[in-house]
């Protein structure tokens, strides 16, 4: 795991260095807004591979930032989810968040659906 | 300059994509506190060499999140300064600072003193 100075500069020069990177925020930013399994997060980040995105989240456990468990719906499945100590990311994530939304807005950049290909072929199309 | 993609799986992603990198922030939060000559954000940033902090200011120019200028004190020196545009950044640079602030606690990490060899003389020592 990578180690860390024991002192910087400024506060947000360690929040980047603990955060370290693009994809970290993006998982992050994901599991903020409910536990997802590994194949819904995959989908929800099409940009990424799926040797970055498990290296991601191994590093992310790894720091403590998430776990992964059985949701306990009953139905055995491992979800990603948010640790105690990743909870304390909610206001960081929620602003970044909310800027990136305002700029999407003023350069015309589209966000894309999260829900891409499970949702394509709709109730009616599936019995078919 | 960069160019950016015209879509983008969430908001996060887009913030991630225009901050780009860690320096880059670091420089904003420096700025976000008040308008710095570039050798006084020299001294706030020494992890950072003249080439990368130069690229950087550069950068962030051309994005149109900073400005650089007189600063109005008469004294004909150049300040680099949050633009219109750049303040809308407040908010996240906010939290980035409060999450590190508190992560530098919990770390027993030290946030080194924002000035450094300026303030080593003191006075008495100066007029000695």
């Amino acid at each position: 795991m990578k180690r860390f100075p024991n002192s910087v500069g400024c506060p947000v020069e360690l929040s980047l260095n603990l955060l370290g990177g693009k994809w970290k925020v993006v998982v992050l930013a994901r599991l903020k807004e409910k536990p997802l399994r590994y194949a819904e997060l995959r989908q929800r980040i099409p940009g990424l591979s799926d040797k970055v995105l498990t290296e991601r989240l191994a590093d992310l456990q790894r720091q403590g930032w998430i776990e992964r468990g059985r949701d306990g719906t009953g139905t055995g499945q491992f979800r990603y989810r948010l640790t105690a100590k990743g909870q304390t990311l909610r206001p960081v994530l929620q602003q970044l968040y909310e800027w990136g939304a305002e700029q999407a807005v003023k350069m015309n950049v589209t966000i894309r659906p999260k829900e891409s290909k499970e949702h394509t072929v709709g109730p009616a199309r599936r019995y078919l």
